[in-house]
């Protein structure tokens, strides 16, 4: 299954406050002000925060996207950031908003699953998309004194999240929010199959800038030694696994720094020459005595 | 008229110092070192300062645009801030350099007409494009002794504007900068018109990076029951207003977070699906009861 | 030969620590989460720094317009910034990465030519695109106890880059983190020839993002008397150079904000008006009695 190697080492443990830091994703694009009027907000009430921007040029609506991304780099930020995730084509009705309490960081989102990579470890008894939590809390945000008044229907990043993380950066606990709440939404993650043969049937979950294709088979599913190892996609065979994108040439196959299986293609866009899109199948042939 | 409401309460008044915030609003873009440059010069003079990028991606020269973004924005940032405006095609010309102080806020720009959303509570009387301030005031921006030497003739933004809103920030005062100017030019901005039947036309004034259409018609033309009004657009009928972007089916009219009447389409693009366009027309016909 | 001119004045000199600032220059975009993650680590490292991004907008892999865009903006910035550079195909291969300090900055980046114009003042004897440094020192980037574990052998920007800078940030001496490097690579710059009889012809180095032509033409090579200048570029003749983008009309040559002569096109982009592109001709004559 899809998921993320732990935090690595080196970072500076405890060198940062909790809530020191704010980090932004979303789907809101940088050509209007939407992400600025958040960040207007949060300097507002906490004028010391450190603001960082993941991205925000996560297709309208594509929760699935914005959870890969989220997967790939929360790690990387110093323990009690508050990661704000606002992608959102709920927004102003039912769903939930929620604040997740892992044991490094905090998350303040919508409950519709961008959350999805991060609660795998804290993901128990599933039922209908949804999981019951275990070694994390979350809590509903309901707690109006907290957000902006009026506030809007339609954005809720400004009105209601954009304040809330700011609060959290303040120090305020996150049970004055609102009530606890036990389970939250999680995709179906994409995930590879095992054939009768031996081989691995993986699927395209990201492309990136550099038109590199990442799969769903993280370093666990390949074996120690990678020089048996052939892929296929695409009607294209490709020999052993290269350790970086400037070893060999054409198309070639390597664990990126994900942790995942990935294609790419020396010079080039590996998604351009293959015609590869988001879901596409790749086969993985291990040699024999790996097996 | 086309104009914002008023500051959403919620915000920490006060929290603040002036000048702690620096804002960036350019038609640049991001692919050259231009807003960086900015940056440099800003930090340069004031370490402290924090800097937050509105959009850079104003399409060039695009002055109407650049003022519609900053009235839908600044009013979220705390007391104090220095909103820096520069979408400039007159750079190196005749056209003046100002700074406009209002109540709350400080606007380093030229004189173009991209203060004009900011400017509509103190615009007093108007001639030929210029309006007379009123309870605020502006200063031209002539001291050189702020700028960075040699001036360039084509990039105000890094040699004077830069310098000047981190001089402002560290506490210079406006008046520092050079005399006082009486009047600034204004836009004339879209504006419904009420016909004879009692509807409104209306015009499309913004189109986001969602698709959804922004008009001119605020929400104080509106009914407080919004059951009875009907949108036509583009050939399409809307009945009623929705309130969020997750209610109903198909093309959906609501009043957004900017406060405008907005028609947005369910998961997707209403600009795509109607193939509409800025300054395209809409109609909105009232209940009988209403009128 | 492409050169930009010395810092400008009006920069507070001194004004800011070494160290407070690190820039970021990449070719990874904004849509992946690779310069998030970077900046979580800088951030786990030293919570006080200011992130500044250049651009990431690089075109993938164009280490000669990263080189470019950094060779008009670092002079910008507060002496003591710390600029990171990371276009890097060769990441995770033979090539080296290195600490480039020179009297007013640090740089850390792949040794691939990414730093050859911050190079120019210090490139001594070159050989083989080999340049010894002369007023500058180098040091390669080896010692590991700096980096994150595992180190990614295709993401140096965040598990070696990153934490580098971080650490130069915090005040580790450049010597810290490996051997010194007597020669770095440098790219061999667009330059202009002089001919026979005494006309200039250039090249397009720089395209923005108003579809202005920043050539290889630095204004030293321009006589003080800019009236009797003429220049021809795919088929058109310019007489004259203008003061600013907004004097005249259509096609104009003028001296733009790098130090180099530019061709823009009054309210429009040259670069679409005339299909130039990257490493196109320009001639340029003078008038007789300045040659």
């Amino acid at each position: 299954m899809l998921s993320f190697p732990s935090s690595p080492s080196g970072l500076a443990e405890g060198a940062i406050a909790m809530g020191s830091v704010i980090t932004l994703l979303t789907d809101f694009g940088l050509a209007d002000g939407y992400v600025a009027a958040m960040k207007g907000v949060i300097l507002g009430i906490n004028p010391e925060v450190t603001i960082v921007d993941i991205t925000h040029d996560i297709p309208p609506q594509d929760i699935a996207r914005a959870a890969f991304v989220l997967g790939t780099v929360y790690r990387f930020f110093p323990r009690g950031t508050i990661h704000m995730v606002i992608v959102d084509p709920g927004v102003g009705t039912a769903r939930k908003a929620v604040i997740l309490h892992t044991a490094d960081y905090l998350f303040v989102a919508p409950d519709n699953g961008v959350l999805s990579y991060v609660l795998k470890p804290y993901a128990g008894k599933c039922k209908a998309g949804r999981c019951r939590l275990a070694g994390a809390r979350a809590f509903a945000i309901t707690a109006r004194r907290f957000f902006l008044k009026p506030v809007s229907a339609t954005f809720h990043g400004r009105d209601i999240f954009a304040p809330v993380a700011a609060h959290l950066s303040l120090g305020v606990p996150p049970a004055e929010f609102g009530p606890p709440v036990g389970s939250l939404i999680v995709l179906r993650l994409s995930q590879p199959s095992r054939m009768a043969d031996g081989s691995l049937v993986g699927h395209i979950v990201h492309i990136d800038r550099f038109g590199n294709l990442v799969t769903d088979i993280s370093e666990a599913y390949l074996p120690a030694r990678k020089a048996g190892v052939t892929v296929e996609i695409a009607g294209h065979t490709i020999h052993g696994l290269s350790r970086t994108y400037g070893t060999g040439r054409g198309l070639l196959a390597l664990v990126g720094s994900s942790g995942h299986l990935e294609i790419a293609l020396r010079d080039g866009s590996a998604a351009d020459y293959l015609g590869a899109k988001m879901g596409d199948g790749i086969k993985v042939r291990l040699a024999v005595a790996d097996l």
